[in-house]
């Protein structure tokens, strides 16, 4: 079925990667990262696949935020250290979870999480800490109480976690250096209070400025986005959407990827040479640099990877960029959804 | 399985729809368009179950926006008569809609359009045209000689289509009023270079005052989201997101469903007595009206039904609002993607 298929045969919209620039990114993470230093994030890309390209690489302690991409993750093999990076209130979830096999650590910030935790088989936590961002995580200081109970319950302790999600889209690299020494103070600050080994925070904008968390739980390293692509990092954007121009005129296109293929709640994707007019379900409307052919091919680039590659059921892997690269393999996009079945 | 089960009883993010408000917007519209007045757009809810209870109140012309709707709705036998309203140069799913049985007809704007409609086994088409939008649509002058190159190339058309989409969320009611008489005198002159016996065109906020059309393509009316509220129309929002809380403090809490289960391209979504300060991909952070239990449940209720509804698997649906209502009906979301494989 691959054989001799190019970008320009797939149908649209399409979820494409340029796997040469995939692989780049993630030589350049494992690098910076080795081994257990980075655990990366696979909410963003929601793939087994890719995260088995990660594991290749040597990091191969995942992050997840859900069920579900815990139990796909251990269900895959791919075992060998699975952090939930947060709560989760919902008994069945934990029980699959706790049973889907390999070592398996939840986040817990509350008397409830660690009760239900508890209750439904999971084995250990990380406390999470609010380390400046407005969502999940204990203060700092009440971090102790929470770790103290969670032992009381039967749990093991490994550390604390907490995400400086304020500070990672910050574009001025002094500043984000600056707020993100502040976050892991706080952290440092709850992991004085809480023991264990793991110091668990970061993310791609912080993954090099973090120097106090244990490990970096990035995930949009891997395949980037337009938001992400305004901070200066050694990573390079390496996936679009392809779509098909359905409409052209003197002053604007049309393309058949809207609302629907890709999230604008990062603002508009971005076209080369085109100015990006507004984006409806299933439409890009754009003002071209030279009006396109009705049926010509346009790659789309998303403001915002993660809810973007939730809306796919596919990636489909270049051996390069542009419409004549090769399509090499498909990778489902098996992590999406919150669905944990009986397997 | 659905013996016995509430609403509070479901696994979170969840998608409920309030049965008798449903049935009620239902009711209203066929009531107001009988029959073939209205054309109900199926992309806003992506269900050939919800598509059912529309046949079932007179509503049996059903209009598209991807070739996957199509063939879905033609293999659930809700095939009377299929509209695709948008232009679509895949030969390979215009050959599976010609395909799939029953009356289809595309929309065509283009030399480029109708040349592939009629290579792909396409019988009949409408031209679209251009009254407002900077979307799909030929000029309104131009509609005439793509409707005698369609004839030349053996296609039927039936007449022409034209969506003010620019008008159907203007809030003041005399300027909606206005704006679609000039969308639709646009139309109008359209159609008398075209000829043929349909004029489709209208959406839900233009539905009472689209007088024009022969026939209105209206979607949201069925579901309703947060944008189409503030119009005062005669239909109330008939699904929400269920959430749970995860985290709460004195200032705020989160619940589990963020940018993953509902769109925020046309805003944040809202919650009942509260403040919603942002969304991310897995949360919503929000000001209470008072500190909720960790484990509670919250609806969310989003901005924007149709990408929201494209997230998820499935419709709980419920004999009424609030968490004691009971769950009566599971309906898949089955028209999702773009896929049309081979059935």
């Amino acid at each position: 079925m691959l054989a001799h298929m190019k970008v320009a045969d797939l149908s649209t919209p399409a979820l494409v990667i340029d796997g040469p620039v995939l692989a780049r990114n993630l030589d350049t993470m494992a690098a910076a990262l080795p081994g257990p230093r980075l655990r990366p994030h696979v909410k963003a890309h929601k793939s087994t696949a890719l995260a088995r390209e990660q594991a290749a690489r040597g990091n191969r302690h995942f992050t997840a935020a859900t069920a579900n991409e815990i139990v796909g993750l251990a269900r895959a093999g791919l075992d060998t250290d699975l952090l939930l990076a947060n709560e989760c209130l919902d008994p069945a979830r934990l029980r699959a979870m706790a049973a889907a096999g390999g070592r398996v650590t939840v986040a817990a910030d509350s008397d409830e999480t660690v009760a239900v935790a508890a209750a439904s088989g999971v084995a250990e936590i990380l406390v999470d800490v609010n380390v400046g961002m407005p969502r999940c995580g204990c203060a700092p200081d009440d971090a102790g109480r929470i770790a103290d109970r969670a032992r009381a319950a039967g749990l093991t302790v490994r550390g604390v976690m907490g995400y400086e999600g304020h500070v990672v889209g910050e574009v001025d690299p002094v500043k984000r250096a600056e707020q993100t020494e502040a976050s892991m103070q706080a952290l440092a600050r709850a992991h004085e209070l809480v023991g264990g080994e793991t110091i668990s925070g970061g993310g791609t904008g912080t993954f090099a400025c973090n120097t106090y968390a244990s490990e970096i739980q990035a995930g949009s390293y891997a395949l980037m986005d337009g938001s992400y692509a305004q901070l200066g990092l050694p990573f390079d954007p390496a996936f679009t959407i392809l779509g098909t121009v359905i409409h052209a005129e003197a002053s604007y296109a049309v393309a058949d990827c809207g609302l629907k293929a890709q999230s604008a709640d990062h603002g508009q994707p971005a076209i080369d040479g085109a100015t990006v007019w507004f984006c409806s379900d299933e439409h890009v409307t754009y003002a071209p640099a030279a009006t396109p052919a009705v049926g010509a091919r346009v790659f789309v680039w998303p403001a915002h990877v993660d809810p973007t590659i939730a809306m796919h059921e596919r990636y489909f892997v270049a051996d390069g960029p542009g419409l004549d690269a090769q399509v090499v393999d498909i990778w489902p996009v098996d992590l999406r959804g919150w669905d944990v079945d009986a397997g």
